[in-house]
């Protein structure tokens, strides 16, 4: 059994050259799968469809593998790879960036988390009157030798009004805040709008950060003429991911912080390739 | 002007003895106002107003005052002094466990923050079957000289409909989960289910782990015909707090986690005494 | 295609009769994978492995598969079989309560997410005074038809000295806190206590909430002769976990909360059995 | 006594005019000290010291004061003076945000909290290589009648050493990441990295996002030689604060994530006006 304990003793504190311990031989005979940073917190640019670039605030995780007879990675080349890449976060962008890791760290694979706040101006339904809608976005992303693999994630906030509580009540029914998280995989590009509209499209009523009384008597109504339970969230969903024939995978997430519990209501689908279904 | 830099040297580092640096003088001139330690967790017993005793975990943080001249405290002594604390968390357990970190720190003031979930089995309204509710519970105590100042908080979750929206609608009105923070001073004992029933009492609907139909039925109905804004819900606790003469002192927080916004709703309300008011 | 819209008409919210409408038939032609509640909190008692029963606060997340033709879950059912479930969180009582969500929900596949602190009372190294040191459980259990597979997840917090610091430095080292995560799958019994001890062998010092002067000398010294980077830190509980051979399977992260930088270094190893090694 | 419920009854549910319920009269006789928003996410520009304006994100929340005989404020009104607003926050920016939601709000007084990261380019200590620091910034102003009050808080991670255990031990030192919390008021324009700098003057180290070997050497044992506990570090911010005239007002939290226990140390100084002191 290969030893346990790495007491490199006292003698090295007195050595004042800089040694590269992390270059050393590691006799341990484990391949360590993922070595980086986390929390990292950076500017970014970030591209939408419109052609716009939004700036914003990541935070940002990098891995690569490490063989199992190395020591350790150089964490600072992380960082100094992340400040030289200045490109926007494009799909492009992101796989230049893990090939600058794989080559710089000497690795096979690269990770890339990145995880920011994504702002759509959206128009009041009713007086038209515009404001900024948040929301929060992530790419997680893995370059294996020379082959990219792409997630992008989408958290989108709704309103979901209980299908149940109107059918058995004499008037009124519950409703709440909820958050659909969509991750997809797609062979050419899939942008965080695509994303958010259709799951605005699949809730009870989208939200904003700006009603007059007009637009909250829409919103009220029109969430009350569309009760969707929690599953009917998630398959709404699925159905018009299914529509989009750039989406190859998807993963659906609906959470709802149901307004009569002190917890949630969740549903979670992913898609099952054909060759994987029984 | 003191010396701001604590540079001790590097002689210190071949003492063998376990000085106490702590103790020595401080000349920056100077009173720390607190200093202690914060987020330890710890099993804890609560006592309940049905004379049952739960047990909970708790987070506690614990500080003392340090006279200018001193240059530290004894972190372990507030650790050592919870250890040996098991009388549960009643006021008078409070007061003595302030009293041993005073005579055992030295200091002229003691300060405990403790926070814990707390649970209440409640019937659901319709079927009458019972299941257990979660409430974050916080106590904030001061003994200064031997004065005790304690406040006891409870964070309440509750079901908020919305007025204006019942009103402009044609049919329904936005709902969601809000949270009620009351703090409290007293003059003699107030039961954290004294604060839990007067925030269920002023609010659209209270919460409930377990419901059938029949029950949500109820939660539903009884939601649209009282509801509540964020004001009103400020409000109708504080207009309750009022008419319980064993209460001095009190703040009321309101949150509507609004569902047709992505951002809550807050009111905060904090009793003025009559010497104070202009 | 299936229509996306849910609406069930305004004439639905005058009917009296409670209607179960999440039994309706549903045409999307969508399997659910996992639907129920999630963020309950709830009293639990857990077995330990010395015979004792720790009473602890747990947050939990109950989840069964829904047939692509059923509207809805009856999400009040995972409530009621909780509160009936009172057997202690051993394997045997996960297996039946996963057991009765499969009956009681019809699904073929039932999922369990349970989150909670756990204590033990540890001897300082030196002086030998216990105190109650805190980590974070989860159970990860999913049955599917009759086959039970059981995570066993647990956060054990060390302290990690940086060898490459050591070495470079004329005297010290940066220490920080790190938090290291097990999962494992075992074919027989492995008890939380196993893998808190796997980790706290494997760092430079475990830490506790109790330490005198002698003690702290003790930890700083050991601290100084072990130091690990956290790749070193995550192979050496791998190595410890080869040498159990009632685990089956493992999945280890390590994560140090640098105290040179505002970011965490991490690192990752998965076990992969012989079959899917290339 | 006045009523508590505030049902309207189900009249009110068939009028189709757009009713201002906030508007009436309020007979509870309970003035709001704030009612208002939390949680807005929207992106914002912060001048700095050197003439640049970065673009940031923010969380937003805004409040006013409540007559006692109004039923409630108007919410999206704050939203609409916040889409209004871009002059940047300044401090005449703030001032010029407050004075207009009193005038829309019909407010004696408003409120403001705007937490946002903030980013500053900092030079390695031995290669003078550099790279982006992150630092947490919030903004509390209050105006009432045409007084403002405006209050800067700066969140400055850093390393500390301890004395104690470097002094007690034949070699090594335990060291962490700790987090100052500076506020402060100001007779004249005191900016973020003014604070930034007292606080990393006054640890054992400051942080960088990128370090190579011969910088960590040098933060290693620059802090090795900088010991400082939780109470001086705290101290040592104050002495500075003290020696800046800008400054009429300061509190000072300091919480060292302790490497050798799992809960933390923390020291709290609150600048003491003369004529309050006994």
């Amino acid at each position: 059994m290969p030893p346990i304990s790495e007491n490199r003793g006292l003698t090295a504190n007195h050595s004042f050259e800089l040694h590269d311990l992390q270059s050393e031989t590691d006799d341990r005979a484990i391949t360590i799968d993922k070595v980086g940073i986390r929390g990292l917190e950076i500017p970014i640019s970030v591209h939408d469809r419109d052609g716009d670039c939004q700036k914003t605030i990541a935070r940002v995780g990098m891995f690569v593998d490490l063989p199992h007879n190395v020591r350790g990675t150089h964490m600072s080349r992380f960082v100094a790879i992340l400040n030289e890449h200045d490109a926007g976060y494009s799909p492009e962008g992101v796989s230049r960036l893990l090939a600058a890791m794989q080559t710089r760290l000497g690795a096979h694979s690269a990770h890339l988390e990145v995880t920011f706040p994504f702002f759509v101006r959206k128009a009041a339904p009713t007086t038209r009157i515009t404001s900024l809608m948040n929301y929060q976005v992530r790419i997680l992303a893995n370059r294996i030798h020379e082959t990219l693999d792409l997630i992008l994630e989408v958290q989108v906030p709704v309103k979901t009004l209980c299908p149940c509580s109107k059918s058995i009540s004499k008037y009124g029914a519950h409703s709440q805040r909820s958050v659909v998280t969509i991750q997809t995989r797609s062979q050419s590009t899939v942008w965080v709008r695509d994303l958010i509209e259709i799951v605005e499209a699949s809730c009870s009523s989208e939200l904003y950060a700006f009603l007059k009384r007009p637009d909250e008597k829409h919103v009220t109504e029109s969430a009350y003429e569309n009760p969707v339970f929690v599953e009917d969230l998630a398959r709404n969903v699925v159905l018009r991911l299914q529509q989009n024939n750039r989406i190859t995978w998807y993963q659906v997430e609906a959470e709802n912080q149901e307004s009569i519990h002190n917890h949630n209501a969740y549903a979670l689908i992913r898609h099952c390739p054909p060759e994987n279904r029984s």
